[in-house]
């Protein structure tokens, strides 16, 4: 038995319900949502559980977790993976698969995702082929995984070929974005989170990414706003979610900013010290609303707005700004060509016709694309 | 492009429709669906496809799916796997769904399962999970996997925990049941499948039962009476698989046999020169029957007359016919508190109150099982 220990909630979490029918689940949000989740855990009617996390967030914050399934009467049993994307592999999920069989872990019962993006997909697709199926809760410690990866239902890891190419929809039973958690994580990591939130403005509410404008150093800072920018980014992700659960249409908008940033993490190979994940998001956002632009869809002092907020808050927003260099536009349009929204053989990008107006186009040309890319390298050479 | 060379069909093929909404999906049975699946392939749409095979199945039956496939306007690309239970792991798993990613298989392309159960279930399970789900085509080649395992949607691996511990429900959007293709499988293989078939009448079909009984011959030898009985088994397990997809509930009803069947092929260490899972079953069938009528559910001419006919066919019948022994009552035991249907430490059985009137009990005590297995393990014993 682990003595109970978990801080007391500053005030109710924010609930958004994610609406999909016999997959419907909550997401709990604000301060002290994990202390305050005990309830809604022992609910489920589980029996046992077993965390996943990695070694950095574990002695973080294991102790808090397991005191929460202990009080919600769970038999509560821990793995950890390596911290990083390189965990995101099969050597893993068989390592977590059958420490979960181990544990005795059965269709009912709970796997518990606590970690950044790499521990939710992780886990989440361990619980999503365990037994064809096991129910699981996401505790995302980071905040993009707060805001993006551990609600929607998307798991997998990566494979030589690219990243996120194996995995499966698997809808998480409760996710718990306690954002207490986030004051200590590093700066870098706080700001690369970042650029997924302000994402959903650009997407589609003009008036959040004006909010953003105006309130992204209190978001940073820890107060409300960040409680505010997540709960924003939770409802916008789960309505889209909701509409397209699979992707075959209208969720596809959530990959504003990601065809260019897929490419560049490909191009740095994945190595977090040149580039994460939302830095690249970041630089990607920029290049969809220029490359808008440049196709006459946008007015060019909209793709400078973004640009200015972006590099506004200390985050890269060009290629010139990839660390250890980009390349070069044809190594980045073949890195696009290997992505998974390709089909058929045509490129499919998110591109804008303002702040908020976004829109999928299945069927951009590569030589477009290619010509804008070597514009946008030609300014990344110093003069 | 290969040249076509596939078979005329002799008849237009038996379609059994699997209505699942949006999963829907046909399964095509009888001597030359395969030459006659042709047009249903061209309709699904896809650009390519990825044979997925084993070494013993491709030399026979590969160039006749690649004709099929070619006339049907599509890419083919194949892999095979070794022959055999041991490749239902996550090595072979990672190797079939890199082969597939290098062979640009996309979310509306045919991976195609030409095999029996085991390839039938990795190359499902490769396709569930690629891009977190691609279409497949099963095209069972043994009497098994025609009657069974291509039918429902189960895909998965092995786990040192268990058999398909590891997995996805992830439906065919074809089933393409050739029954000449059964023409060249060992006499031991085919009558392993048929105790599959005799299950659909145990379950819940006295009259395809004593179908059964009269034409089990004919069924061996090739005529339209194995057309008939595949039929008959594909839609008395599809009616089952649309009434619970995911098996909360009826589904559980296809399992009868099988608690035994697990536990012996565990006990086997799933050796297939002692046991197959057919004949595990056959045992299985056997024994579920001599349960209930201990049990006093069932009456005992009843459990004696399935015990005649599983035994009349050159089927085990009886734990004394396990090669190379069955270990004991309760090793037997140990092995079904591991087997996945075990829901919060009960054991769950499917039980019978005479042939075709069976149910699902899922709080059957341990000392009433042990107890039944020390009897049927006393006969065993040469007096």
């Amino acid at each position: 038995m682990i003595p109970v220990d978990v801080h007391s909630p500053a005030s109710s979490p924010t609930v958004v319900h994610v609406p999909l029918g016999e997959r419907a689940y909550d997401i709990l949000i604000g301060r002290g949502a994990l202390a305050a989740s005990t309830e809604r855990i022992a609910a489920l009617g589980a029996r046992s559980a077993m965390i996943v996390s990695d070694g950095h967030v574990l002695p973080r914050h294991g102790e808090a977790l397991e005191a929460v399934l202990a009080q919600a009467g769970l038999r509560v049993a821990t793995i950890t993976v390596p911290p990083g994307e390189g965990s995101k592999n099969y050597a893993e999920l068989e390592r977590v698969s059958n420490a979960l069989l181990d544990a005795k872990i059965e269709r009912r019962d709970l796997v518990v995702a606590l970690g950044g993006g790499v521990v939710g997909d992780l886990a989440g697709f361990a619980a999503a082929i365990l037994r064809r199926g096991v129910r699981f809760v996401q505790v995302p410690t980071s905040l993009l995984a707060q805001v993006d990866s551990s609600v929607g239902g998307k798991t997998g890891i990566n494979a030589p070929a690219g990243k996120n190419l194996i995995g499966a929809f698997h809808q998480p039973a409760l996710v718990v974005a306690d954002t207490a958690l986030l004051d200590t994580l590093p700066e870098r990591e706080l700001r690369a989170g970042y650029a997924e939130i302000v994402k959903y403005g650009l997407i589609d509410d003009r008036a959040f990414f004006e909010w953003c404008e105006a309130n992204a150093a209190r978001v940073f800072a820890g107060g409300p706003e960040r409680d505010h920018a997540v709960a924003v980014s939770c409802r916008a992700k789960a309505a889209v979610v909701v509409e397209d659960e699979r992707e075959e249409g209208r969720r596809q908008l959530l990959n504003l900013g990601h065809t260019f940033a897929h490419a560049l993490e490909r191009i740095v190979a994945y190595d977090g010290a040149r580039l994460v994940h939302g830095e690249a998001v970041a630089i990607g956002l920029v290049l969809a609303y220029r490359f808008s632009a440049q196709l006459g869809l946008c007015p060019g002092q909209d793709a400078e707005r973004v640009r200015r907020h972006v590099a506004g808050l200390g985050l890269p927003s060009s290629l010139a700004e990839v660390p250890g260099g980009f390349g070069s536009p044809e190594a980045i349009l073949d890195a696009m060509a290997q992505d998974k929204k390709v089909k058929a053989g045509r490129l499919t990008f998110i591109l804008a016709r303002g702040i908020g107006e976004s829109f999928v186009q299945d069927d951009v040309a590569a030589d477009d694309v290619l010509a804008f890319l070597r514009q946008a390298a030609a300014e990344a050479v110093p003069a």
